[in-house]
């Protein structure tokens, strides 16, 4: 990577917890990737005191960038745009834009982040709407699936474009060339699914992308397809559900090793097992979501995230700014319209 | 109960067992119901044979009934409705419809259960659309969710209606007076949610209903609401994801407590706590979904349901039989009607 593709900007108030996740987790990635550069931007007091109580200071492949404003986690998004110009995650998102960052992450709250992203980076060209996608875990890996919450009420066209931009992700993320594509779809109707879905199943059986078929909510966690493409507002539940049922699951183990001293001597036989059980599906493992569809790399954290979390979402940024997405997905979307020209 | 509300109609042919799985769920219903009796419709020498097996016969609480015709797991619900009128799913309706039986339960094909019971039951007055609606478990006891995939595009009044059945039911069912109702929602966006639920949102908050506001995905099986309100498109994706990452949970276990000699032993001493937790989550222990909004009681087994699943069903029949929720579903309408006429 040259100087400007090896820098990623750091939204350094961002989250729950501010720099005192995201100053240790920049030292951790960089510790991880020894061609990375990382700029620091928040409030200078805020992250030189982090740096201070982890003995870092500065340097070369650490910087730091100011900004005077903090976007809060309830904050409305046009509230954030208008009036939070320069906010730590506003600056970032211009260090993108101005070519200094290849890509920026933030644990920051997710609307405003979506918003000022799309409003300074604008989407690529062929592109309506950007997406949020992250890798979720299924019993034969992952599956990337998007939209997660950044688009409600999408068409056809939408949930088509969706699939191209999952599907350069996942070439890109996995090295798997022809990734395949399903439709997120319920099996109860008669005429399944809804006229979006059923549009854009036409759509994609027509392109060359790799296009399966329809999966069912299931089908997501059984690794049915390398893509799952769905409208925001089902994504979203999708998602939140499933942390949800994976939480439920979590409180009732604790709960029944707990129940007696048979139990807990049971539970402690069993405890490498239940640890090697939660890496495998720890939530901090699959931390970072890829805003997809902008001229710039913009990845979120979880606002909740630890420092392992917040360093995997850096790790997904580096991943991005090699594979150079932005740009994969403006030549897949180009190859398609000639395509469908000669067509 | 008197004679009538006593006799619940079985669809023996419907699921994928047909009556291997129903003639000894109804055995094992009778024996914990001492009032209850069943008619298992269905081709009459498979249902024999079935009982035979068991060293059981037709009896008093125990009849059977002829239906010459099945309706396949993947028919069309038109085809079905058109073509089977001697099918074991439409003949169980049909003892409903002409007060044989209080209710019948039916492991077949959903969506030609759904039309069917349309057709032969109808919808109760105000109700437009009848909605799947069942108990999931969460961290603090269970919580009514529906719709399940009966409507795709529900509309904000459609989603009041859902949200009065599904008080009704938690009402009759919970002996809860005044469950809570929340609406599914995400939070992504600025102005959270489509017009629809915003919508929905403003007709529960005028209602006297025990409105409590939105929630999210993850809310359901936190137990933030005794009834969960949603889109029959996003409550089945919901629906199948959720079962989806509790199976890729329980085959990450599996494959971590077989990984070696030491992981095995450690099963081994951790098995009753994990047979526990299972039983805890065993979605047999739920099954049985409500088609609400009926003038008749019909309930959904799950079609790969086994004998405990569909005797779980069956016992969610005798309790809405007992509860006589058509009827409360009903007056509750019509009190609601006459407030808003009020005000």
């Amino acid at each position: 990577m040259n100087q400007r593709d090896s820098t990623i900007a750091l939204d350094a108030m961002g989250g729950d917890h501010g720099p005192a996740v995201v100053v240790p987790a920049a030292l951790r990635a960089l510790e991880a990737h020894p061609d990375l550069t990382l700029i620091l931007v928040g409030r200078p007091e805020a992250v030189e005191a982090e740096l201070k109580r982890h003995g870092a200071g500065g340097g070369d492949r650490l910087r730091l960038h100011p900004a005077t404003q903090v976007v809060a986690m309830d904050e409305a998004p046009s509230h954030a745009l208008r009036s939070k110009k320069d906010s730590s995650m506003r600056v970032a998102i211009d260090l993108v834009k101005r070519g200094e960052a290849a890509a920026c992450v933030s644990a920051g709250n997710t609307g405003a982040l979506m918003a000022t992203a799309r409003f300074v980076l604008k989407t690529l060209p062929g592109i309506d709407r950007p997406a949020i996608c992250t890798a979720l875990p299924t019993v034969r890996g992952h599956t990337h699936v998007l939209d997660l919450g950044a688009n409600i009420d999408s068409d056809a066209t939408h949930l088509f474009q969706f699939a191209v931009m999952g599907s350069v992700l996942a070439a890109a993320v996995d090295g798997n060339e022809r990734p395949s594509v399903g439709l997120l779809n319920i099996g109860e109707e008669e005429i399944k699914g809804n006229e979006q879905v059923k549009e854009a199943a036409r759509l994609l059986a027509e392109s060359p992308l790799n296009y399966t078929g329809f999966i069912e909510g299931d089908g997501i966690f059984l690794g049915e397809a390398d893509v799952v493409v769905c409208d925001g507002f089902v994504g979203n539940v999708m998602l939140k559900s499933s942390e949800g049922v994976a939480r439920m699951i979590a409180h009732y183990m604790r709960q029944e090793f707990r129940r007696s001293l048979f139990t807990r001597l049971a539970g402690l036989c069993a405890l490498p097992v239940l640890r090697a059980l939660k890496r495998r599906i720890d939530p901090r493992e699959y931390n970072g979501a890829s805003l997809l569809g902008l001229q710039g790399i913009v990845v979120k954290s979880h606002g909740g995230a630890d420092v392992k979390a917040f360093a995997a979402a850096i790790g997904v940024a580096v991943t991005e700014v090699r594979q150079d997405v932005p740009h994969r997905i403006s030549a897949r979307l180009e190859s398609l319209l000639v395509q469908e020209k000669r067509a």
